[in-house]
């Protein structure tokens, strides 16, 4: 087993990430060898073929009950007249992003806004007199776990985007996840994403499930990816949100990030999210132990009329991944209670990265 | 002609809400007579037969400079390789609701809110001591004009929906669908729809695009009929919202809708909208000449590297529909600045309304 690391319940969201940041650079112990494997799918697409659907659907899957309780959920949910049938407007899965679709450690959204700052900070020298950039640039770990750390991570956030078009925003994260690789795994990012969760999605979707996210991470930060790395289109993905200025002048429309935030999409606040966005109720949601930040989302697929399926990511693979739980304990009692599959990672999976890509 | 009604620019967009319904109260023309034909596809499914769309994909156009654009358009954008292309992944189109896919006199949320809230002072006399509400019942068209006409349009539209859960409010609106008719046109609102409409979303459809919706009316008062009315599923829905109370309590998810104010989806908030659930930018956009809260929206579309069309439909039927206008004339004075395709109701449509359904 390798180290536990123990992250407190905080709300809102960007509270959680700033500590998992800080819990990050700490140090989590690195784990001993990336395992890699096929790329995602590209959006719109099926992943899974008739005929490896009909071999092993999810050959990163070892056999055993959760393998197992994936399989007869889809199978029953695809066959019309039983009892486990949902129509296929209804088959709507949705994802949790970190900690389950990828790695968590460290919250990769703060490694990019990290570096873009620090690289504002270059052209623009004056910034290191700003407190929470001093603090960022000298990986001050007490500066954002004091009184004021939320606030702090929040001003970060905001300077690392504010003023700037949703275009020119997602360039700048296409470009980060072209240039940077993970600190302790040595990857690209897109290498850190679960091989068994990538085949999961192409299993639902070959099965007619629309698969979604539904993160506390930034909206505007996964939606570059989603496509390319999950086979998601930009309109199924959920995140927290920063407000737009938009303006109208001589016909031309512009948009800039503003400093405002939206949404915080993260414990209950993914249930108003789902609704806001999708407007019905997921009969398939994954997240994983952490903060409980998945409990509402999970809990709101059992509100469904139509058979459900809870699956709750237990990282618990210190060797393969990263090892660290919760001070509560609340996710694994959630599950327990609502009688939802705990995914070991250490157990389940074959595999937990994929192969490099092309 | 029929008479000309004019609308002041207005925002927020209940204030739009409100001053429509009072002039609708005031009195519209009652057209002569409404123009059936069949009824629209369900969700998911396309419209348009490849054999029909080979005849005549829009029946009920008249041949003419703006039939023959919205085709030369859609088979530019379906030519791989030839300077029209838009590739499937960037098809996306997006129709305002109210005036643009059905008759908006009058606008028939605030129908649905007046027929909730009689029904609700029905069972508790004690809500008629609200001057709001008292002044709706009496009609008292001038109280909504007032000062506080907006406050108290809002006030009536909390009042109808607050408390209730995002399923209980969307079995009443389909009950008022099911049991309520037009008070002019003196048929169920799904035959107020227009007909040259439908087989336009069904046709954008059949040739691999999105079809969504971005409308200052309530998402939740669209959502369960977009489906049913226009083959629009509720996730490709976009409009103005309140927000919900979520609450999780010993393991299940409950949700109220609350009297906060979400997002206003009307002017430059149709823009903020569309970036918030699709995260794309429009290639078709179809919206009407009304206090130009679609001129945002349709003048985005302008920001694609991809060919765009911008649809405005102009009210100027008083015989077969409702004709009205603008007082500042600022839809038609961007239509002609951003030469966008302006459609007069009377000259391009042959029928306006569809036949009756089984």
């Amino acid at each position: 087993m390798g180290n536990m690391l123990s992250v407190k319940p905080a709300r809102p969201g960007w509270l959680l990430l700033a500590s998992v940041l800080v819990l990050a650079v700490a140090g989590c112990r690195p784990p001993s060898a990336a395992q890699p494997a096929p790329p995602a799918a590209e959006a719109g697409a099926t992943t899974a073929p008739a005929d490896a659907a009909r071999a092993d659907p999810l050959p990163s899957w070892r056999t055993g009950a959760n393998k197992q309780a994936i399989i007869d959920y889809v199978q029953a949910a695809t066959t019309g007249g039983g009892p486990g049938f949902v129509p296929p407007e209804a088959r709507f899965a949705i994802f949790d992003n970190d900690g389950t679709l990828w790695a968590e450690q460290p919250i990769v959204q703060l490694e990019f806004v990290g570096t873009r700052i620090a690289a504002m900070a270059k052209e623009k020298p004056e910034l290191a007199a700003n407190p929470a950039v001093k603090a960022l640039l000298a990986k001050d770990t007490a500066f954002f776990q004091g009184k004021d750390g939320e606030k702090h991570a929040m001003q970060l956030l905001a300077l690392s985007s504010t003023g700037m078009s949703p275009d020119e925003y997602a360039r700048e994260v296409e470009a980060f996840f072209a240039t940077t690789r993970h600190p302790t795994l040595g990857v690209p990012y897109r290498q850190t994403t679960y091989q068994p969760m990538l085949e999961l999605l192409g299993y639902l979707r070959a099965n007619g499930f629309e698969t979604w996210i539904g993160s506390g991470g930034g909206i505007d930060f996964m939606r570059p990816i989603s496509g390319p790395f999950y086979g998601i289109p930009p309109q199924q993905v959920i995140g927290s949100s920063g407000q737009y200025d938009v303006s109208l002048v001589d016909g031309k429309v512009a948009v800039l990030k503003a400093a405002r935030l939206g949404a915080v999409n993260d414990h209950e606040g993914k249930v108003a999210g789902v609704l806001a966005h999708a407007g019905k109720v997921p009969v398939f949601v994954a997240g994983n132990v952490r903060s409980g930040g998945d409990i509402a989302q999970l809990a709101y697929s059992q509100a469904s009329p139509y058979p459900s399926f809870q699956l709750l990511v237990n990282h618990d693979d210190g060797e393969r991944e990263f090892a660290y739980g919760e001070a509560d304990g609340a996710s694994l009692a959630a599950a327990k209670a609502g009688r939802w599959h705990v995914v070991s990672i250490r157990n389940d999976w074959e595999r937990v990265f994929p192969e490099p890509g092309p």
